[in-house]
């Protein structure tokens, strides 16, 4: 069945498989310690250029997001997210889980604006009884967001300023950030979001991968011992050549960049399908995810020829949905979709 | 000095003291296994109107609800609290650290209203996601709340049953439960909420007591093992005696009730105080807490004669101050008090 | 390089990877609701006989022992486990991470005693200070242990039946578990632990998958909401179906068990290579993995031409090595083996 | 009844309770910022000669062993102690609750032995996998230990000395500190101790107070936003001068000193009235705690006329029990003991 459903419906992009392929009977030790994960982490760095960065290879996002957060976190600090954030809604608990606050402000378009953060930080320290709260002790910005939104150069800047100021990191939860790199309103390159933000991750389950995300610490803040803390939490892969292998790949050839670009201008020509038709755009995305208001009976309609996912009841007669595409989307599959608009 | 900078600032009533001298050479097992234990026990059990209630003395506030809480919630549950519950503000992220996370909603005047518990509770389960989100097990109500305020009868059996009806339970935080019972404008009784409540406690350290609180499960749900989770916690003292012989004296000779219902007298006094002579009050309070906006030229002059606390800014020329009174405030300190005003 | 470092050293069995490609590009919902995970659990119940068991894939081994471990103890209980158990050693602590502790017994050959079991009981329940102390609520095996040895049938029962007197759940841990069954000195097979055990997991990673753990709940007694609770500790693979083709592989055709058997068969070789060759071993092994004492200079000797794991000093003189095979050890590589010996 | 049951068996030492009825009525701000806890810790840095000291007041010992251990290691390392130690065995789990595992090694007489130590550090980090296990990264000793032994001035210079070539702190657990100075064995004063150990605390509890540690971090080494910690512990009293104006009563003329050297004296006459007529130590000790060997017959009459702690099963016809003295045991209750023997 025609399917946008998310953007993990397929398996790995056909250039990974054939890498698995080729090296599956090499016998390279374990736990991140080979020769592929070596060289991915060399090619990211040249990606990033970021001579300096510290890189880790994690099964997924949820994962990573617990990881770097209870690592870089004091006991009483929490961890500041717009209040769609993903550790904010949608990862069951994981970061209170291990012990930590997400201080939630209000956000815009599903983006923490700098002004906000601002307030949120004036105000903390403003109060009298701020030794009996949870101290700000990171910034959590993902990108693009939930919403499928960008943060604009100067966006990601100033708040990377106040982090700054405030002598808290920020870090870029970046579960699509290809997506947002390779979109058409982009201004923020990788070696820009290194120099900017603290620590963050390139999303690598979403991007065409099976599965792994590549953490980029960026300032010689690694915390040490790092590899027992991912142990610790029963992050630790054995074959860590499945995520070694599966980066180096996607750093080969900017086969990373590639997919986000041709995921988006699938988006872009599935939104134009919606546009066109008089459909109305729950916000304006520039990324592979669309979000559309569909009047029930559209989306009951529609549902039966096409899977995508239902994101948030709009009015009583309206819903809003998300179209996906991912690295196997096809030219083809958006005229099929057309068909049943 | 004068001082109204809060309920703790005294030591503790005379009659507490007098029983600690009494009592003081009897030798007593440890860990709340005593004699007066048991009898505050029975004391406050026939006060709940509530024989088959399990109570647990504990010496203070953020550690019983650290208990409760974890305690009562699965793992992969959370806690509905107004974002100004004690615990989603002032708590130190103590509900986080042991794993987790306070589901904050709006508030108004300090308290969780239930069109809102309801909208949160039917949100969560429309929304398709809610397995990848923190699930509702627990809500939680102070009574007074943070702003001295007060939940009527109809407000907290609405609450109730909402609980009921999701099955979940309702623990309210009574760190100052007396001067809400005995305001003036309660229509609530300790049976009442004892019936309504799945767990709450009764506080001590903010009524007359040294320390502690008293833990009441009201429906045979005290957590199996209860004192080993006490222990874990750090939280079981040695001398159980100390929370045991203070419980046993307040509720002897309705102690308890009878300091509440003189300090929020003296609260009322002060209150007028204030609104004679064209004060605002920025909330108006019935319990032993008063939060009045001050230009900021009179708190500096007043602060010069008068101890009280800073809340909160209320705008560039006005500040939000808290007066209250306790167990050993005297009409004379109101006297005292209006000389300044 | 000849290596025998461990069965972790390869890719996947090529029959895992055949199916990964032929699958690759078929639209799957996520989370582990796709088809594949779903008939990959038909066939686990049917080679367990169990067809009342719950089943969830979980990405590695110290991830499922962690979830496990926490999900069914209450906040008060720790798990019991032999001295050289995998939890107790190796897990960087994942367990006390969790919030619990491991209550470490002696062992004798890598293996929980029930002598040693039962005299642990009983003296925590004699003890009169047991409520100050961890209560036991788990018993933790691994089969085969840590140094390859084996429970009998006999064992193993006897260990079943004290957890069932205790009302405490076994679990079992069986990363390497095809080794153990296949085993030519085992007396038991899938369905006998699946009976005697409440909980166990079949490994992936270490049989021939890239990776993957199959957690298997025999006894009604999957934690409520499990996928949440896996989600929360960061352990939801977003692409489901990587667990579900490799478990759906492993388990089609005896898959599972004839790389087991085969790997056995290699691995009783090797110890006759080193055995007619007058080498010691440390334990006598039936399953894939094989400890010999070697005197430092062969292990340094040996070390230029094959690659080995270091286990633990003997003496000042000799060494503790491990060699193990896996599915991809071939009788090739044994021979090359014997030349340097 | 006569009773040797525990040193918490009375309440306060009167010279603490005419302090709490004299300043009762003061209004001091709350959280241990009032000048009795100001006062106190002056007076205990003097008795420390360790001007530089930091010093928090907490009312148990458990939750004090908790804060400490949890704020000063990373996440990723586990304490030592002797498998007797309290933290070990006698807190429910309070350690493993925090997120952290005890590394029990052998003990002698109570006692962690530094040649036990040292083997325990090197044997860790000559494992070829020890970034899989938990690190050490603090040594913790009670003194006197759980079975009323003390440690050396050489002793515990021998531990120290290899806590620095580690750069591990040792930290001192000081439930009965007065009893071990105090003892006619004892060739460690306080400011040895204070010298020796990073962190310790001076236990109020067991040695006269209603509740109450004083905990000393001797090198500027006082986690950064201890207070909050403490809070998010649920640990943080309101009425902070509960403590201080203990600690502040038993650091006036010595009298924390005085209490324990009487009780050390008592418990002599003591062990002298059991060892006079033929009853066998379990252990020599010379603080305040005695451990001897009954047998059950002479434990059941013995019973009818004294409380004391059963502590363990010595064979199948003994028992080792303990019988405790404390601030309020007299000559005379010894000598009504002895006319039970």
């Amino acid at each position: 069945m025609l399917s946008f459903e998310s953007d993990y419906i397929e398996g790995a992009h056909e250039k990974i498989l054939e890498r698995l392929i080729n090296t599956n009977l090499e016998r390279l030790s374990g736990y991140g310690s080979d020769v592929y994960c070596e060289s991915a982490k060399e090619k990211i760095k040249a990606a990033c250029e970021c001579p300096k960065a510290e890189i880790f290879f994690i099964s997924g996002g949820t994962q990573t997001n617990q990881i770097v957060i209870s690592s870089l976190l004091s006991s009483y600090e929490g961890v500041i997210a717009a209040k769609t954030g993903h550790i904010s809604a949608h990862e069951a608990g994981a970061i209170e889980y291990s012990g930590h606050k997400v201080l939630e402000v209000p956000q815009k378009d599903g983006k923490l604006e700098a002004s906000e953060l601002k307030k949120y930080l004036i105000d903390f320290y403003a109060d009298a009884n701020h030794e009996h709260m949870v101290a700000p002790g990171m910034v959590y910005v993902s990108h693009p967001t939930e919403y499928g939104t960008l943060y604009s150069q100067e966006e990601l800047s100033n708040i990377s300023q106040i982090c700054r100021e405030y002598k808290i990191p920020l870090y870029l939860d970046g579960a699509r950030l290809s997506y947002a790199i390779m979109s058409e309103k982009s201004d923020l390159s990788l070696p820009m979001i290194a120099e900017l933000c603290d620590v963050f991750y390139i999303g690598g389950t979403k991007v065409g991968a099976l599965c792994g995300e590549a953490l980029v610490f960026t300032k010689n803040n690694m915390p040490k011992h790092f590899l027992t803390i991912v142990k610790q939490h029963g992050a630790l892969l054995a074959k860590g050549r499945l995520l070694g292998i599966q980066f180096d790949t996607l750093f080969s050839d900017n086969l990373y960049f590639k997919i986000g670009k041709k995921a988006d201008k699938l988006a872009a020509m599935l939104k134009k399908a919606f546009v066109d038709r008089g459909y109305r755009l729950f916000i304006d995305s520039y990324t592979n995810q669309q979000f559309i208001i569909l009047h029930n009976s559209d989306m009951e309609r529609l549902s039966q020829n096409v899977r995508f996912s239902f994101w948030e009841k709009y009015d009583s007669e309206h819903t809003v949905v998300r179209f996906a595409t991912s690295f196997a989307t096809t030219e083809q599959d958006i005229k099929e979709l057309e068909k049943y608009l």
